[in-house]
This record gives structure tokens, C-alpha cells and sequence, in this order.
């Protein structure tokens, strides 16, 4: 994070709410500098890489962003959308061009490559001036990705009325960089299989908002829908149907979409637990597999958990984590870990035998198995990602400190890791489940709750670093929103996501308003529904945040006013 | 509803759940029989309608039911989703014909006239008859509208597989007819507009589980959409903008598919509260318009009820609901009457001045108000529908024993409309709004709650004629789910309103199951799948109930199982 230095911008001053509607940035820029002036796109507008030897995704994203400039026509979110701005753009100079350029002395690398360096590696930072006397915007960073995050912010200044692009906020200066480098989406492609297509139409929402890492969720109890060379049975019986599939080049078409719009991807093989769909192509490696009831062996149906007590299941375990994680251009590779249920294991002959016979107890062989996973990832050059419980309920000395902790049971329980020494991503429940409000969907349980929908406004209010002490707290490499698939398939999963995801990607880019004000849902209600209004533009089925009276006029439906 | 007789049909057996799968029958027939044979459907399936002058929309609904035998191809929903079928295909006999007719010497009329008639004279019932042997199967009604609900559940029969599409429980015979005259949808589109299209593909939905009114709550304080030919002000000036009008033609367009699919369009236009949206042509007949703080004067932003002291507001009001109700077949037009906030009349100088020196109380206002435009309704023809309120917590003499009220306050209400000698439709929001649970929308407000998700499973345990004597009973003419749309629009629409809404609309239909055992979530949720995942092949975009692994296993995902 030093490669980009923003202290040489002075910061003249901050605006954050004009008068005439809202800056319809999302996320907020670290330092900005807003005008009064109206400036219009002109129709030929063009943007120049003055990048030698420019790598085809940064050529690609050029043409994306020309794209939006001229196909997002978003009026402002005021009464008439810019029907009354006509008076203030009669003077309006036009604007014909934007150059974009890299810092001296830097190697260009693609897009994709600098998304998936290690998270200490990664540059995000650019810099963005559009002057409001007609002459050519510049956008500078020191590398493609930081390149990248300017093109999003640029395609996000601008309004469209009556055949003109225009905003009336110039001349604007940004210098931006994140505060975090992990911003991630998490989704759970094993409750139910979505199309590549949703996928990819949800890494682009993904890259309107900066967020850097789709952490895949891609198999689990219920269905293996992930196609492996080695171990084509997985998916072969474990996938729903074969149309069900990732396939091999639907693996390699997610992964160069993700890396061409910033995005690494942290693919996650859950084990020991949340692993019974192993068990349709190899039943003997999976305890409790499908026993009923199922609320004594799992969180919820099917139960099923790999043997971890027999080598063989080890070794298959090891070598299988192995052949995905050496295909996945990540450095990183999470090996799950959350929910292991000790009733399946104690219940379940084969272990329960092992452990009476060895005097051996569930911690050890966990401790052995992870041992052997994590060992294979780490010669892969892959740093492994486990869940909270992997530190907090178990006691492994097989768990490197380069091993990095993702929290989800809750908000609270992040001191307790960093006491440890890990490293953490917050994804606590509480703040970050998109799902969590949707009914209970157990059968013959008409009453049963699932937790409360979780509003944008109340993930928004998350402080990731609350409670930590300073030492604490620079173990906080990010955090994720994430949607757990029991009640989401492609049919509702743009609505489920969009724009509340926008929340923590904002919480961990951002983290303050500009010039270290916290951040506020007041103030942020009108720039989301920009955002979100936007998104509806580009074809992304986000949900309305208000009555559309109340979206034309900014804080008018605030409580109370 | 004597114009159809069951009796004559002997019920041999009850077929509710066969180990093989499911019925995918939704809302389940009265009277059902049902066997276990494999019948094929011929590649050149026809469907004869043995009907002289048979009118168009009968025409069109037997060409989309062909559409929906070949284009449906829903694969049974068990592990291999009918691979393991072929066996059972092998032998099978194969099916070549449907016949419709009307029962003797009966009148032909549209399906359109049918749904639009008073609901004691329309008339639902069907039989139909699939038999095992190829031989045709038969469906008989008294009337166009029955031969539609037939066709209806002709289409849900079968499944498919590998090119075939079939049945495994030939022979059917069905004897069906709704247990409730009134089965209703709700949408409002003031808060938020949706485009015909949404409207158009709303009514399909509506027309696959038999509900048959669109209760179409079409303006309020927020916008007003409705284009009226006699007042053209107040949707150039009340609509959000001129492309989120409903023009005359979108109207004929609503109301042509609406009736073709079964439908009546009962029209609100809700007086003389939840109107501010009049006040942006007619400000000065509004009080209270967009009055601050909005919490004092209505129950969300912005505030603007009616002055109904204003003679020249209460001819207004008269004149333009004759003008949208005389271009309404519905024999049904709601006045609303929801929610009348006292306070916004009390602080209205016009009002209060009124009120005070005549020495009247606003009762006796809205008294003279709702006679004015309830007279004028009955003159046109018009049964008045109003909400709850009008009865329970107003004591108006202008309201005739003809007008059907609509609960919607709570479950428990019923008894005291039925009490005052009214008929009812149950919308009760405990059960029936399908908004709840999405979380404030109110800025500022980031703790603040909306109810909790109300599942099908809960929507479903309801019982409309529960606390009720048996003559009280004997008003309740059906009920509905609705959708108020602050955080509706058509981006979430489906997935918000699908298949939950096919809750009410088996408890309306059904009543029961077959045989008079009362309904039970966990015997519907197969069936309510095998609907979810025929109404995604239909390319409506329902949300998924349970993981797909449970899906494909009917019970083995209920509770403690």
C-alpha cells in the first residue's frame, strides 16, 4: 500500500451535499474537491491511454467505461431530473477528453495481474482531475488497477437530460486510494447453482463499486457443482444435474472476467465440515452422510463431514485441495472450516473407533488434517483463509500466522482472533448476511424466523474496527458482505444483493467520509440511491431504498424532518 | 355460484402424496382422483374446443396452453429429475387429445365477460377428465371462465423428460370449483411506477394459480400515474415523470389481458386520505400537502388528505372517480378510506375553520363525502369497496350494506365488519403484506424495523374465517395478498411477490384439501415447489423455497426429520 502517494494533493475543500441533489459517487473518495460549475461530455468524448504496451484489459475497460458514459443516461435525482438545468448549461463548457497515464518508472502489468498480487502488494490508488474550462481530464495511478478505479469513478460523475451528459459539480479533484485492500462479495454457489451469467453480471456490479474479491463459496453439503480434472466424480454425482456445472471453461471465463474488472477470486472448498456432497461420488470418505434427523449431525440438512480420521480421506482431501488451488491464479485459497459437528463424528462408527482405539481426540485429528491441507496450499504459494471457529473453538498448532480468519458467528468476535496474532476478514452475521430475514425455509415449520433482513443503512453503521485495541486493529485486512444460497437461485439474486452490498464495499474503501468525518446514513441515503439508480440504468435488478417521491427529494423523507 | 354441480362425480380416492414425487397441482382441486398409470403426451397433441362461436380469448387461452405443454418441460423434481422414469415411460400409453365443451344450453360469452360478472354470478367450476387408456381427455364447464380454470390445471399435469412429456398418475378425474368467489392480488403503484409490462406478466402469474382479481391500488400521495381523459392535470403533473404514466391505451391493454386471463381489475383510488399526489394539479385541494414534519400528518411521506369540507373538492372528488369508473368493466370500484390522519385536517386553516363554525365533526364531512362519491359509483353501476376503517373506526351512514370492506389492520378485525352486517375481503397485513420484513426505508433511521418476512408457509396457516360465527362466515367472500411498493418496483417484483402469493390463493380456491383435511405447509410444499419451479420455466422470476438438494427430496428437509 506505499506505492501511491496522495499527500502531495491539497485538499481545498469537501462537498457533500450540493444544494441541487447529491454527488453520486459510491464509494466516497478519500480526498475530494468539488466545484459549482456545469461542464457537458462532448459527444465525441474520447479517452486516451498514454500507456505503453497497453494490456487488452485496460484497453477493454476504456471501452467499457466510453460505454456507460454513453449509455447510463441518468437524470438527477431531483423533481423533473434535470429538466431545470437547462439554464445552467447553456454556459456550460464541454468537455472532449480524458487521458490516462501511469506514473513514471512503474512496469505495466494487466489489470489481472495486479488484482491478484498479495493484499500488501496491491495499488489501487489514482488520481483524477477534471477541470471545469473544457480542457481534457487526467487520470493518473501507478498501476492498471489504480487506473481502473479511476475509469469507475469517472463513469459515476455524470447526468444525462434531454441528449446532454453533463454534471454540474465540476471542476473536481480526487486523489483516492481504499483503506482497506480486502473489499469482498461472498456467494454460496452450493444451496443453489447460479449461472455463469448471474456471476459475471454480478462481478461487474462487483467493479462499479470497487469491491476487489469475490470470495466463491462453491461446494457444500448440499450440491458439488465445481468440475475438477482429477476428480471428475464430484460433480459427475455430486453436481444437482450436469447442466448444474462449472466446467472447466466456465471456471477460466469467471476468472479472467474477475481479474479484467479488478477482482481476485478466493475460492473456498469447505472441510471437514459442510462436505457431504463428497459423499455422492465417494461415500465411505463421509460420516453422517444424509443421517437423520439431520438437526443432531448439521446446522442444517444433509449432514455429512469427511472422515478426517482415515489417511485416505486425508490424503484425498490434501491432494484435491491441491488440484483446484493450483488452477486458481489467487494467492489466496480458504480451506472453510466453520460448523464442524462433533455429534457426527462421535456418532459415526468408523471415527468414534479411531478416536477410543488412537486415545485420540477430535482437536488432534483436525489438527493433523488441517495440517496436511494447509501445508500443500502454502507449497502452492497460496495463503489459506479458514473460519473463526478454526482458532476460536479448536486448538491447532497446525494454523500458521499467515493464515488469515474470516469472521461471520458475530461483530464480537473479532478481538478474541487478533489476540491470537491472525490476520482478519470481518463477514460477521450480524452486520453482513444478505440473507438473514428470509424465513425459515425447514419444512413443516410454518412459524420458524431466520434472523432479520439486514438494510443497507443498518450494515452501513458496522465499525470493523470497534472494539480493538491499535495493535488490534491493524490486523483488519477488510471485510464481505455474503449470500448464503438456501433461498437465493438466479432469480433473486440481483434484488438480494444490490445495492445493500454497496455498504461494507464503501465501510472498507472509504471507511470515513472525506476529511475523516465518520460515515453516516443521512448523508449517504442520497448518493446510494444514485448508485442504485444507476444500477437499474446498466440493467442490474437493484432494489428501490425509498418511495421514488421521496428519491427525487434528497432528505425529505428523513425521519422526523 | 348454483350454476355448477359436483355432486354427480363419485371421489373414489384421494391421491395427496405418492412416494415417487409430487402433484404438482396448485391450488388443489376439490374433488381429485387420481391413479397410478404413465400416460404420454403426443408430440401433436391437439386441443378441440367443442364450443359453437367460440370467442377469441378462449382461442388464445387454448393456443398458450399448447404453448405451455410444449415450452413447460419441467423435469419432476426427485434426484435425476425423471431419468429413472423411462422404465415406467416404456409401456405407457400416449395421450393424443383434449376436448373442451360447455355443459348444454348455456349462453357462450368471453372468459372476459365471465370475470367481469358480480362475483355470486360467476362461475369457476370445471371438470376434467384424463384417462389412462390414450383415449382424449374431456373438459367440461358451464362456462368459458370455467373452461379456462380447467385448462389451468390441464397444463400443470405434466412433467418432462428427455423429450417426452408425461404423466406417472393417469387416470385424473377432477371435479373443481373455488370455495370463495373473491381471490385477489394487490399492487400499488404510486410509491413506486411498474411499467404494463411487469403489470402483464403479473396477471400470467396471477392466471396460473386461479386468482382472479387484480385489486390495482393505482394512486396515492406519492404519485399519481393514472391517466384521466376528463382531468389530464393530475398525471402530467402527479406522475413521477411522462414515461411512468398509465395512458388510456396502457389501461385497455391492463384491462383486456386482465380480463382474457380470468381477471377483474378492481380500481382504487384511495379518498379522502393517501392523496397529496392531487395536490400537485389541485394544490389548493389538499390539506396538509407535503406538510413538515410528515409524521404528524400521515403515517409515512408525504403528507395530503382531501379537504373534504370544500363543496367544490367533494364534487371534484365525485366527478373524477365517475370518470375512471365508468371506463371500468369491473362491477367493483374502492374509494380506499384507509388511514385518515385527523390531526392534518384539525392544523388546516380551511378545515378547521369549516369544522368550527359550522359545528360539525369531521365523521359528519366525511359522511357527506363518501355519500356524494358512493352515490355517484352506485348510479354507474358500482359496488363500493372500502378499507376497514370506514367501518370500525367511522360511523358513516352513507355507507350501503352492498359495500365490501377490506381488512387489513389485523386478522382479528373481521368479526366486528361482519358484527356491522358487511361483506369482506381478508387482507390482513399479519399475514397477507408481502412488503413486511424489508426494513425501514425512512432516512435516518438505521435501527429502525418494517415487521418481519412473512413466509408462504406463514401466509398459509391462515384462516379466513377464524373467530367467526358460521352466519358471519357466510360474508367473507375471499381474501388477497398485496404488495405496497416503498421498496418494490419492478426490479424486485416477481421475486417479491412469487410463489408466496400462491398462499392465498390456494386457501381462497381450495379451502381445504380433498376430502375436507384441512391444509398443511408441510403436505403443500412439494406441490408449492413443483409451482415455484413450473412458474421459473415460465420465465417468472419466483424465489426458491428450500436448497435445491431439498427440493429434490420432498420431506427430507422437514423439521427433525
Amino acid at each position: 500500500m506505499a506505492r501511491f502517494n496522495v499527500s502531495g494533493l491539497l485538499v481545498l475543500f469537501v462537498a457533500l451535499v450540493l444544494p441541487s441533489g447529491a454527488l453520486a459517487l459510491w464509494p466516497i473518495p478519500r480526498n475530494l474537491t468539488t466545484g459549482t460549475s456545469a461542464l457537458k461530455l462532448d459527444t465525441n468524448f474520447t479517452i486516451s491511454v498514454n500507456v505503453s504496451d497497453s494490456p487488452s484489459d485496460l484497453v477493454d475497460a476504456v471501452n467499457q467505461t466510453k460505454q456507460y458514459l454513453e449509455n447510463d443516461r441518468l437524470g438527477r435525482l431531483v423533481v423533473g431530473r434535470g429538466a431545470n438545468d437547462t439554464a445552467a448549461l447553456s454556459g456550460a463548457k464541454t468537455i472532449s477528453g480524458l487521458t490516462l497515464s501511469l506514473e513514471e518508472n512503474t512496469t505495466v502489468n494487466s489489470i489481472a495481474y495486479e488484482a491478484r498480487l498479495k493484499l500488501e502488494d496491491r495499488v489501487e490508488g489514482y488520481r483524477l482531475t477534471i477541470p471545469n474550462d473544457g480542457s481534457d481530464a487526467t487520470l493518473v495511478a501507478n498501476t492498471t488497477l489504480g487506473l481502473y478505479r479511476g475509469l469507475t469513478t469517472f463513469s459515476q460523475i455524470w447526468y444525462w437530460y434531454g441528449g446532454e451528459t453533463y454534471t454540474l459539480e465540476a471542476p473536481f479533484e480526487i486523489a483516492d486510494l481504499p483503506a482497506y485492500p480486502y473489499r469482498g462479495l461472498g456467494l454460496d454457489t452450493s444451496r443453489h447453482y447460479f449461472p455463469v451469467d448471474s456471476i459475471l453480471r454480478t462481478l461487474d456490479a462487483m467493479s462499479w463499486v470497487k469491491i476487489n474479491t469475490f470470495h466463491w463459496h462453491v461446494t457444500d453439503s448440499q450440491s458439488w457443482p465445481l468440475y475438477v480434472v482429477e476428480y471428475p466424480d464430484l460433480a459427475q454425482y455430486g453436481a444437482y444435474s450436469a447442466q448444474q456445472v462449472y466446467s472447466e471453461q466456465d471456471i477460466q471465463n469467471i476468472l479472467s472476467y474477475a481479474g479484467a474488472h479488478g477482482i481476485d477470486v478466493l475460492l473456498e472448498i469447505d472441510t471437514p465440515g459442510h462436505s457431504g456432497s463428497i459423499g455422492s461420488a465417494y461415500p465411505d470418505y463421509i460420516a453422517c452422510m444424509y443421517e437423520t434427523p439431520w438437526s443432531s449431525y448439521a446446522g442444517e440438512p444433509p449432514a455429512g463431514q469427511l472422515r478426517m480420521t482415515v489417511p485416505e480421506v486425508v490424503n484425498f482431501t490434501t491432494s484435491l485441495l491441491s488440484s483446484v488451488a493450483k488452477t486458481m491464479p489467487s494467492s489466496y485459497f480458504s480451506t472453510g472450516g466453520d460448523e464442524i459437528n462433533s455429534a457426527c463424528y462421535l456418532d459415526d462408527p468408523i471415527t468414534s473407533t479411531y478416536l477410543n482405539t488412537t486415545n485420540t481426540t477430535l482437536n488432534g485429528v483436525l489438527d493433523t488434517f488441517t495440517n496436511s491441507t494447509h501445508s500443500a496450499l502454502v507449497g502452492l504459494g497460496k495463503t489459506p483463509v479458514v473460519w473463526e471457529e478454526m482458532v476460536l473453538e479448536w486448538n491447532l498448532t497446525s494454523l500458521s500466522n499467515e493464515t488469515i480468519v474470516m469472521t461471520w458467528i458475530s461483530s464480537q468476535d473479532a478481538a478474541a482472533i487478533a489476540d491470537k496474532g491472525f490476520r482478519i476478514v470481518q463477514a460477521p452475521s450480524n452486520y453482513f448476511y444478505l440473507d438473514e430475514g428470509q424465513g425459515s425455509w425447514v419444512g413443516g415449520d410454518p412459524f420458524g424466523g431466520s434472523g432479520t433482513f439486514i438494510t443497507w443503512q443498518y450494515a452501513y453503521t458496522y465499525d470493523p474496527l470497534a472494539n480493538l485495541t491499535e495493535s488490534q486493529q491493524a490486523l483488519v485486512l477488510g471485510g464481505q458482505q455474503i449470500l448464503w444460497a438456501e433461498q437465493s437461485a438466479a432469480q433473486n439474486l440481483e434484488p438480494t444483493v444490490w445495492p445493500r452490498a454497496a455498504a461494507s464495499a464503501e465501510i472498507f474503501w472509504s471507511a470515513t467520509q472525506p476529511g475523516g468525518i465518520p460515515l453516516n446514513g443521512t448523508e449517504a441515503l442520497p448518493r446510494l440511491q444514485d448508485l442504485r439508480y444507476r444500477m437499474v440504468q446498466r440493467g442490474l435488478n437493484a432494489i428501490p431504498l425509498q418511495p421514488e417521491w421521496c428519491s427525487l427529494r434528497p432528505h425529505a423523507c428523513d425521519q422526523y424532518s
